[in-house]
């Protein structure tokens, strides 16, 4: 493998991030694309988000198969990455999660997520959700197979992110740093957005960012701040778990 | 006793894992059957579960009594696990608790728990709610005899769980690792179905799972990867307290 | 100051519990009634209740004035505890505190709160409300005279607690163990009951226990194993900052 | 620079404290007026909250002009803390934040922050709410210019906060410990009305404090307290970083 260790060291830190704020309990995962080869991606063996460590991180081609399996458990729900990089060359980022306020958004298809404020504008450029049911019946709700990554990817089309219904979401970026923000973000926005509907009541007003704001927001913002914090607190965390053993 | 030790640890593991996640707070505790005699369970002295060690684990026959004693304090509520390992051969671990989202749900009889989402859809197989007032009046709530835990197995039935109105749950099945993924998320369907009836508004449309979903999830659902997760941070946290002393 | 040592530190663990389950913020405080004298009782000095040591404690004479004040800071509502232990020789223990979720019910007086379990059963047994502007218009809002520590006592009469408008509570009990359990299944019962009318809606049926099971679990219980917990693991904090200095 | 070490450590407590209170997560910022030139004022170089350190403490004139950059970041919003210096000769102290459950408040526009008890009286001296499209169409909801800071400046005039339209919040104040304070239980009051409004339903009553009742405390409450609380804290966490190096 030819990937450098830094590239790596990120995904583990995402792992990390995204399980310290609960965007990740024990399920759910994140990816990066190959920083060499466009056509492979690195996502962690199957393992709980908050043990990934930098050797359990695996390579895999778009078809999401191993490169190297080396026996090693895979997670069942990978074609969602493999689909997602193959369908959308801009992408070189992947988030699947389970965030615990999403997931009442799925099922709710009357209530729609919205911008809430400038961290979480990117939902103004369009989530939409994924309802398996229009793809399977009687589906055991996960995504593993080619095919259905593909249903997916449909549905994200060029959109930031997906809701999935009774499931959680795919969040798709240009980079780490980014995908990593915009998880933890569109949990926000669902808590932020939930209690100001609660407090405006039915009908009651509700101002989110319009779409010059939405589009004055994504020309400038990027997350190199919370990133260097999200970076800092983990590479200090495996320290202290290195001193531990 | 013969038990293994492995087996115990599963149980501590258990115990610590249910705090951890405030399921438990105080109160409440976790059993399984004897690994070598189905007409024997293991469960912990009466004792706060985030203290509960290897030594605090104690050996019951199916009428909840103890086969050794040596003058350590019982759960008042023990009743719970013998009745539900006599009337369920199918069961092999059980688990009661007063788990904060879940006791609202006890005591508003119009509103149902509905599974919200592949995790949590072991739900879709029915969760009742035992009232105990069907079968004491003026009760102090706790399940303290044998005759209150055959009543509260006979609601459960073939059921994974029953909700106990003015009290908490009691889950129960195949296994340690399996009752606790099921008490952590039938806590979690609780908070996300909060979330989406109100937001929905009432008569609103929320998704649950249907039964074919339900059935498709059963076929395959292990918890594995949470498993492991728990067990290894419950280890971690052991050692450290050795460390500490 | 005759005081055994062990029941002060009974003290010291009732403050830090408190602040540990964020009953008490910066604010807020407990007392407990002179072991052998009835008619002094032991508060801390003025200090956050986390931040409290054996060290801190004082002895109060009924009047709330210290008996050796030695230039340190006192609460300006020490009033409250000693008009309590004056009008209710029962109580033995007092705590006052601005509870997260008991406000929002201090402050909506179509709203009651009500015992929804046996751990919050004492709820059952009355929870009035004091306004103070039935006592004093243009109020500070505190209890910082013994007439105002007075019409409070007044307004608990012989129950075990009572909200304050717009302020917090103040429960009574016989011990310490039991004031600690009650603030903290106030706060309980305060986020489950808002939840459960939340969930059923207006006009929605909530149960909550009646009064023969309220009379039941009165009969019998008492809070040895939360206590045991929180003594345990105040213990072992107090330990580790003994070793970090 | 002539600044005393002791008030920049303070500014280093205040960012401390105010991400452990989830107030700041990786973004907002405080500053204080330079105890010597109050034609100055301090405030961290860019940087998430809990990291600042007394070196990342920088000098600025009222322009939000750095004295001495030093080719270090800075916080582009810096000019809402320059105006409001300029603008308000009696503060010395400035919070701009992202609080959880206050941007929710921000997008209601017929829901109204109020102080719901003596801690949060000061939300009764008037919270208005900015609104940035008065001042500016498609803007990327950022302060970004001195102009944009007189505006929010002239919204937030005589006041000791103002919420911002999607965005979050100014606090300011006479000190560092009451703007920490102030900025802490504003988030708290959000929660509670929050809650009080849900429980009291449409048109339900909710007694907030009336202006008697808010002048009384604003004449006599400072936040000594909980100051010394945050201090002891930050400075035994500093500490155990050093310990860790």
């Amino acid at each position: 493998m030819e990937r450098h260790i830094d590239d790596t060291l990120d995904l583990v830190v995402a792992y990390r991030t995204l399980a310290d704020h609960r965007i990740l309990d024990a399920y759910g995962h994140v990816s990066m694309r190959h920083p060499e080869r466009t056509d492979r991606f690195l996502l962690s063996r199957a393992l709980a988000p908050e043990l990934v460590t930098v050797d359990d991180i695996m390579e895999f081609d778009l078809e999401s198969q191993p490169i190297d399996k080396r026996g090693r458990d895979l997670y069942s729900e990978r074609f969602i990455h493999g689909e997602m990089y193959k369908s959308r060359p801009d992408v070189f980022a992947v988030v699947h999660n389970h965030s615990p306020t999403i997931v009442p958004f799925s099922i709710t298809p009357d209530v729609k997520i919205k911008p809430v404020s400038a961290v979480t504008s990117f939902i103004g450029l369009g989530v939409p959700t994924f309802e398996i049911r229009d793809f399977q019946r009687g589906a055991d709700m996960r995504i593993i197979t080619n095919e259905l990554g593909r249903n997916l990817a449909s549905v994200v089309a060029d959109k930031p992110a997906a809701l999935m219904r009774g499931h959680g979401a795919v969040i798709v970026a240009k980079d780490v740093p980014t995908v990593v923000a915009w998880s933890v973000y569109l949990e926000v926005a669902a808590q932020q957005l939930f209690q100001a509907m609660l407090m405006a009541g039915p009908g009651g007003r509700v101002i989110t960012l319009d779409d010059s704001e939405v589009a004055a927001v994504q020309k400038r913002q990027e997350f190199g701040r919370p990133w260097n914090l999200f970076r800092t607190k983990v590479l200090k965390q495996m320290e202290a778990e290195k001193r531990a053993l």
